[in-house]
């Protein structure tokens, strides 16, 4: 279905909008991203999101090339575009097009995609497993922001699916728990909320950012001799919250009242 | 400068040629890629670039779209359009426009885009730093293919070029030497060559099997120590044989006659 999008100060056509082929994002995947949720043609959070495209782009060194105040008129102008309500809005910053090599160049023409589409309903509590196949790599500046390069959490998402399950826990190379493929990851563990910490390779997740804010809930290292004293657990990114059914087969309480702590009132 | 690519099947001008903003390859570096070198028309080593190709393509579960015969021609294709003579070739395979979502849907459409460009001339012994701000993840099957997830390169390389060198080592997580950004590494250590092992996070490069398969070359485990007593090393790739001037300041013998155990001839 066509939508319109905004490329680099337009609103276009999506099937009319061009990514040139030798754009960075698309041949390195050297980019950042965000996603958010959008309600009335509202973005949340989305000074928060701006300030970590911000820091992500300012980590890999790509300009950002339009200000906050135009990048939330335009995804304000996306949003009515295509007449969404209750809208999931991504925004693409990749370093542009540029001729073959892995070193920048000077002349950066930095590429800017605002997209957005309806936002998935509410999802049943997930069966989750550990990903054996893969693990998150917390040596890397990438873990810490939200990059093009996401194809471990799509290894580890198709290989939960494989299994019969909704998502993967990620560990990282020492064998902590760092995230699921595209959500933070907490648990209620000893009678407390705990998340990885960012240094274990936990993407700072929005939303994970606001319960550390404002909930009862810490950072912690998580092993697995952790993981299996969990009582209840839930994802959280932009898009939603979801509490965990299982893990690894092993059936959690997805009514436990620990929730009503996690709960925005 | 517009050039000739290849575009899921069509010769076409680079101004023109169009990736969907929706292209999984942009939005999730979800995709592969090979460089390879060519002359007067003519791939080297075409056969194990495919085969290459084809793997990283199975273990992403990415549809190859065209036969290895039909990429062989559209290659020979593009070289002749862009009237190269030495040629660099890269073949982009990504999984194509798709919806929102980390999970690949049933429906894949993959992009394949053949592009090719003048091949750099020799370039100088490199003169290289370890980079201490990224490491290689041999926990992940990305370490084993050469897919679109480019940006740990991308950061070692700049790296490299802040701190006044050509190209930066990556270490793996358990501080093993992998590779360099785009090349694998061989050492002339003790008397003998070395190169680090795919478990260790080397990517399986073209140039690197070729002479383990004739050389007198053999896989090992390098660390720091290892590293401190080299006497002389190269990078290759399948562009090119580089050797080293220095690594973070230490000199190498980059006239070694150590070399000629590495000549193909």
């Amino acid at each position: 279905m066509t939508q319109t999008v905004w490329l680099n100060g337009c609103l276009t056509p999506s099937d009319e909008a061009r990514i040139d082929p030798s754009d960075r994002g698309f041949t390195l995947g050297d980019g950042v991203f965000e996603t958010i949720r959008a309600r009335n043609g509202m973005p949340f959070h989305l000074a928060r999101h701006l300030a970590r495209l911000v820091e992500g782009a300012r980590i890999l060194g790509i300009p950002v090339p339009h200000s906050e105040t135009a990048l939330a008129l335009a995804i304000e102008d996306v949003l009515r575009a295509n007449g969404l309500d209750r809208a999931a809005v991504r925004l693409t910053l990749s370093r542009g097009p540029a001729p073959r090599g892995v070193l920048p160049t000077g002349d950066v023409r930095p590429t800017l995609l605002i997209t957005a589409g309806t936002l998935p309903g509410p999802l049943p509590p997930a069966r989750v497993i550990v990903a054996q196949g893969v693990r998150r790599n917390e040596f890397s500046p990438l873990s810490r922001i939200k990059s093009l390069n996401y194809l471990d959490s799509v290894l580890a998402r198709c290989e939960a699916a494989a299994a019969g399950a909704d998502d993967a826990l990620l560990l990282n190379t020492r064998g902590n728990l760092a995230e699921a493929s595209t959500a933070n990851l907490f648990l209620y563990v000893d009678g407390r909320w705990i998340t990885p910490a960012v240094a274990d390779g936990a993407l700072p997740g929005i939303a994970r950012g606001l319960l550390l804010e404002s909930g009862p809930v810490g950072e912690a290292c998580i092993d697995m001799d952790c993981l299996k004293r969990a009582e209840a657990g839930v994802l959280t990114n932009s898009l939603a919250h979801r509490r965990l059914a299982s893990i690894g087969g092993t059936v959690l309480n997805s009514a436990h009242t620990a929730f009503a702590a996690l709960d925005p009132n």
